[in-house]
């Protein structure tokens, strides 16, 4: 799971994004995706670099996407090359990010004025259009619809991967003594030599799309520590990778020795319950 | 359908709002709507007077509710009283705005950079959040189920009328010449005395609240006269009442003469079919 030994080889960059670049894979349908340490943030207003970011992004969504593959979500992973690459497939990516919220936090808390942290009545899904020049604005059903930006099966679908994976990533960080309080997933079209289209989770899951709280402490362990210059980046990102097991505890460089055990899961103790304020749970009307 | 010539009294005052005040009525469960000339635009940052405004509102909105009451829309209308002021049944607001929009105009081009009138593929329902202060914020319904804003049915009722006032204020405005472009509506819950709730239209619908443009020259005869400093915004007002029938050819004043008959609407010739560009029509998921 570690380094494929195969060579392989890596044709033209066809896309550079803030933190990833893509490149022509080598066989057709396929792509490399490389993990750079570049961060943005506030849509490109602020501009850093993470030391080694790549290299644990790269990792750690390998391990979820792997995981997630287990338990059925179609992924466009295929396998990990080198520290900072991984082949996928080549899907066409539907325009919108969909996040999924279980306490409010960002935007959702800034948009409502929810304090930081407080737990909603149950997920929320939303979606936001995959835009820069327009700031990723958030679109509802109505518009996701009138302006051809996804099928409605293909709204359905989502919500439902989106939830599934959810519920799945919910349990696994909990595992490792970690609050998943949202994250944004991007999906794609993948086209089939039959015909059909088929729609997989694609992109990444990792510390730049999720918020990730310590249970204990409530310690972010997420991009919000650069977001918002509060230091320890490298060293958040590491401690994730760490506690999901997928780097050994010594900091990651570019040549490490060969990777050591998992090292074990630091249990939750009591989890902080927070205290609900919005609303009483209720059934969600044509939840998708 | 003028005024009524029972004396109503008026109680005191429980709400000011930008373009209407709210009174106590005569009766337990009515509330006496009074409309300014007042007028504010981009969340009260610009504030002004359309003289005689109160008055052509209270009539244009008397005269859709009633139009709306007899397909079968219940509103909050009860009866004139006078020039400025109507008897409407006390409600609980829900605190949404409700929006239908049949071409892309306002926040939605701003939005998604879709050009001023360009038709939509079907007429699309948004709904914003009543909050001056958070400035109102578009919400999924996502959002209004997990801010318990609004009971599921409760939205699937809102939807559901808001488009066919929104067919039939369609087929109204075109009669007299007018293309209906978008409108804002609120409704609220009626509590009934055998116990059970229901959502009635209620506010106003007015030039305050469409976008209106002629169909012929594209004129705007609406608010955004006011929110882009176009001149000409107690005339637009007074043509919309004039084609509509409501008023007299003449300006209107506090104290006018006998109403005189409505004046022949002015039939529209071959409307200006705008080019499709967005997408093509499809059916929306789980239109509610």
């Amino acid at each position: 799971m570690r380094n494929s030994k195969t060579k392989t080889q890596k044709g033209a960059m066809i896309y550079e994004g803030k933190a990833k670049q893509l490149f022509e894979g080598p066989e057709p349908g396929t792509i490399i995706q490389h993990f750079k340490d570049d961060a943005t943030a506030f849509n490109n207003q602020k501009k850093g670099t993470i030391s080694g970011k790549g290299v644990i992004n790269n990792r750690i969504s390998e391990y979820i996407m792997l995981r997630l593959e287990e338990i059925g979500i179609p992924t466009h992973f295929i396998r990990t090359i080198n520290m900072r690459e991984q082949l996928v497939r080549a899907v066409e990516i539907v325009p919108l990010e969909v996040v999924v919220r279980n306490r409010a936090a960002g935007s959702f808390s800034k948009r409502f004025q929810v304090p930081e942290g407080e737990l909603l009545p149950y997920p929320i899904v939303e979606c936001y259009l995959k835009s820069d020049q327009l700031n990723d604005p958030l679109v509802t059903d109505e518009h996701i619809f009138a302006l051809d930006l996804a099928h409605p099966q293909e709204v359905e679908e989502m919500y439902s991967l989106a939830l599934r994976i959810n519920d799945f990533l919910c349990g696994l960080f909990y595992g490792v003594g970690i609050r998943l309080i949202d994250f944004k997933i991007e999906f794609g079209r993948a086209y089939e030599e039959d015909g059909g289209v088929s729609i997989l989770l694609a992109d990444e899951i990792t510390p730049d799309s999720c918020r990730l709280w310590d249970v204990k402490t409530g310690e972010k362990l997420d991009k919000d520590r650069f977001r918002h210059d509060m230091g320890g980046i490298s060293e958040a990102y590491q401690e994730v990778a760490r506690r999901l097991g997928v780097i050994p505890d010594a900091p990651v460089t570019e040549t490490p020795k060969a990777a050591s055990k998992k090292t074990p899961a630091s249990k939750p103790r009591s989890p902080r319950m927070t205290k609900l304020t919005i609303t009483k749970p209720r059934t969600p009307k044509g939840k998708k």
